[in-house]
């Protein structure tokens, strides 16, 4: 098997499976902006066993600030995995069945080379230095994996929000490698207010004086406050309206009475700020604006003469594109131009609205009708490229 | 007239007519928080003649970031006042008929006493020594004011967002005063999600270190960066995702190509960042975390024992409530529980939600069809009030 020519990341004692391997020494990834990348890291996680065919491959595609410990305990947080309500031995996506990959993105944070990497050529942390990255260059960097993994075409590959992004490249650059595609969440291009909702974020983090003009690592110091304020912005998005209202409504934390002041008095702000403090333990700022910019500038159709179909012409993958009714990230429209382009090119395409209040945030979370719609789409699939039967 | 006496703001060169008095000297208002408030200063702005029964006065609330420059020119900004679509001689709200008054509110920045005022009792700026304020208290010192120009009873009180939970605060609390009211997109009790993006834009503030722990003006520094972001992230909520679409979509600023950096690449950024940039030449921080914590506070049937319909009971009040299609913010379904709890008194109500795609700012928005009908709701109570007709 490939991976015991590459590191492992974390300690036995965590408990992990975790890899690194370093790309493109000889041959560089010639990124979207022009720039030649050499000697690229990637950090990725596998669960289950690769068969013989190496036809039962599934390649997950993480979210902005999501990473390649899909199941399992995570090695840094000590939580589950983000997906592991999906993913795993009897799951959905069963890995007694299926082997399953996911990579940290390029310009991530979780060991795949980004921002805060070592740029070997100055020896000084890249900063604003790392070229600026597209949802496509992350998509040629796990290519290059899954050459490097020996498999010429995987069964799957899944992913929601900024993962789907990454489904619907692989499924335009790489048809052929790709049997079938779950992009679930997501839109071919980012929507004016989502950019917006990114450029708050990013000016959260430029603002803050210990962001140092990007150069923080250097002079030792994090912009721990405007990175948390940008997570709590974008954390508001994730939710919805009625899942906000039926979680904390008007609670009050830890108190019978208002202050009048600027406590956390109520649970909602309690929350958001919780969110904004753990992520700055995770996350490194750098990283997030360039992932937030590589959203924003993805539009599928642009390298298609603006005709998203074009970018699907002639395709055999099967496609389920999913999204979910609160969702108002990546709303059902977005998701229906996928549809419909797919529908122009007379590919093969299932779509699915999941009824739900819990906003973008639920395809990461139980939502039984999803997992149920899912499963008969990946065994439907599965039988078709003559997988054993469960 | 009462304003004879009160202090002219600012000169006659600027041509405008605003006005500051200074209230409650021998009486202080009883804040909500518990505090005695004296020697209120109230900027306030009239347009239009009070007629000799005193029964033709329209009380304007202004939201959020809003001032008393209802309409004409703006003395600082130079632009038109806020609501000049719909107020003025010969519109909807007739200065030829009725006498307009708007007072800045309590915890305000534009004249009407606030944290960056003077303490007296300190000789330094109040900061956040300054007593918590409420929408409740907010009308308390209006109805000081309404005392001062020796009005018993408004012909109309109207507003928009947090102006229309001053409107329902003074239907409530001063039933009597009020013949007619209109609360627009507004609600009863601010949401979680609401109070979620508050708190986003107070935690933007207070990260930003020239916020000095409240005590900026004394330290003669302004949180620019913090208040810009705050500005930055509020102003997405108060537009439509369609109204961005339609204005910006994903079209480049001032470039043919994508920058592959942190440039305001898009139209949708550059103008962000405007909002956000020229916000804070007009508005103080710790204004901005008051009135915010105000709304936040706000949830009238909290004084009547949950049960909003209380706050409402045997008024002889008429209502015309308005929301709009679009408003994610404030959305009708807020709007329809108020005019819920009318019903449940058996109150005189209208309710109407108006077709727009342009957000939670349509209410300050040339909207024909919400002009046409608060037209006809005035026209109407005007000649039940006994006013000439138009």
């Amino acid at each position: 098997m490939a991976e015991i020519h590459d590191k492992k990341t974390f300690d036995k004692e965590a408990n992990t499976h975790g890899f690194q391997v370093s790309l493109a020494h000889d041959e560089p990834v010639r990124l979207d902006c022009g720039v030649d990348l050499r000697d690229i890291n990637v950090a990725y996680q596998t669960y289950g066993r690769l068969n013989a065919e190496k036809s039962n491959a599934v390649l997950i595609c993480h979210a902005l600030t999501g990473d390649h410990f899909v199941t399992d305990t995570h090695p840094v947080t000590g939580k589950p995995g983000w997906w592991s309500k999906l993913v795993g031995p009897g799951k959905t996506i069963d890995t007694n069945r299926f082997y399953v990959i996911c990579s940290n993105i390029l310009g991530g944070c979780m060991g795949t080379t980004g921002p805060k990497d070592i740029n070997l050529e100055t020896g000084r942390p890249w900063g604003l230095d790392f070229p600026g990255v597209t949802i496509a260059d992350m998509v040629s960097v796990q290519a290059r994996l899954i050459d490097h993994l020996g498999i010429d075409q995987l069964f799957a590959t899944l992913g929601g929000s900024m993962g789907g992004m990454q489904v619907l490249e692989w499924a335009a650059k790489f048809s052929e490698r790709v049997f079938a595609a779950v992009p679930i969440a997501t839109a071919a291009r980012h929507s004016s207010q989502n950019i917006a909702f990114h450029e708050v974020g990013r000016q959260a983090i430029v603002a803050d004086p210990d962001w140092c003009g990007g150069n923080y690592i250097s002079q030792d110091k994090r912009p721990h406050r405007g990175l948390a304020v940008a997570r709590m912005a974008a954390h508001i998005t994730y939710l919805s309206q009625p899942a906000l209202h039926r979680k904390f409504g008007r609670k009050l934390q830890e108190r019978d009475a208002i202050s009048y002041g600027f406590d956390a008095d109520f649970q909602v702000e309690s929350y958001l700020r919780h969110q904004g403090i753990t992520f700055v333990d995770r996350f490194d700022a750098n990283s997030y604006l360039y992932t937030t910019r590589a959203m924003d500038y993805f539009d599928l159709s642009s390298d298609y003469n603006g005709v998203l179909a074009n970018a699907f012409k002639g395709t055999k993958t099967r496609f389920c594109v999913f999204s979910f009714t609160s969702d108002w990230l990546f709303p059902t429209e977005g998701n229906r131009e996928i549809v419909h382009a797919l529908n122009a090119v007379a590919a093969n395409v299932s779509f699915v609205e999941i009824e739900s209040d819990k906003g973008h945030d639920a395809f990461l979370l139980d939502e039984p009708e999803f997992f149920r719609v899912l499963s008969g789409f990946i065994d439907g699939a599965a039988e078709l490229r003559g997988l054993p039967r469960r």
